[in-house]
């Protein structure tokens, strides 16, 4: 008898810790997991699809959600605003969905406190080195962007103190399964479970 | 990188929710994780096996482990003291066993003082019919001792709002699944892994 709203998952993790191919397995295998839609004012570029990739807006429209209320977080990167808004999230939790919330480390403590059900997990790298290896077989930033990223990731790392879970990602398999059992467990907790006690005893 | 000690699990549900059985094939199932044996001064039955189904003691050697504060929870039933002694709790723990400690709900609290860390898992019946006619299906008890039974059980579901987790009871095997994910990912807890920031970070 598990609560019928979704789960709330704050999700983060340093640049190239492998996010986004953790979360497209566990979507691709679960049903009941999405991932929150950004909103963005930056152009779409290629095959970027409205609605799946990012929802694209004008600026005025962002800055009326956001002085309506309506963004849960949001930040201007080079002269465009990224964001999430809250509504799509609610009516996906309301539904059962869990949700994904893919986000900067600064930005978990905030969503945090908007859903203090919310749960959060933080994506580790085996080690420095590694992550350092995977950025560098990209193979697309220069040795400066490079390290500056290293710089950022380890400052990043020293936030996972802010979560709740911290999954290593030493392989993607394994990650996704850890993700899936985090989810999983927080659905029995007591806390998300508090019709149990009625139920069970007045079902006659 | 999951930290070495084990995790202590309280471990809790009315008579005919089906503890022992889901106790026997998760440990059978997992080898780091065990039940931990009681101590009780009651004279040894059958086929029982001293420090495999109780450690069997006298009343005085009881008595003095009471004194001197070596036993977690202990009571008195029929004459007997039944209790966990703290020692090889603790030695198990070190050694990075997870420990199960099948205890009555009332007693679930006191733990909880002693090892904050502790995480607590409900074991609930589907429904109370379900629960008896499990008690039923034994066939060993007189109807008033099922009644009483019954209704001690009711008392105690509703205490399970004390419990972290809430494990349900529909089938053994899911329950044996449910109670892995649980401590599966309580491992992931980032309190439970404090250390993992400087080792990855000085991981070179």
């Amino acid at each position: 008898m598990p609560d019928k709203n979704g789960i709330l998952i704050v999700f983060s993790g340093p640049s190239g810790s492998g996010k986004d191919t953790v979360l497209k397995k566990l979507t691709e295998k679960n049903d009941d997991i999405r991932v929150s839609i950004s909103m963005t004012t930056r152009p779409k570029r290629g095959q970027e699809v409205d609605g799946a990739d990012y929802y694209f807006v004008t600026k005025d429209y962002f800055e009326k959600k956001i002085a309506d209320g309506e963004m849960l977080e949001y930040a201007q990167y080079a002269g465009n605003y990224y964001g999430t808004p809250k509504a799509p999230v609610d009516e996906m939790l309301n539904a059962g969905i869990n949700v994904v919330l893919e986000i900067e480390v600064q930005g978990a403590a905030k969503i945090r406190k908007i859903y203090p059900d919310a749960v959060s997990v933080f994506l580790m790298p085996p080690s420095l080195p590694a992550l350092e290896e995977r950025l560098r077989s990209r193979g697309t930033e220069d040795e400066e962007t490079l390290s500056h990223r290293l710089f950022i990731a380890e400052q990043e790392i020293r936030r996972a103190s802010e979560f709740s879970y911290v999954v290593v990602n030493d392989s993607i398999d394994d990650a996704v399964c850890d993700f899936e059992t985090v989810i999983r467990a927080e659905k029995m907790r007591f806390s998300r479970n508090k019709n149990i006690i009625s139920e069970v005893i007045s079902n006659v």
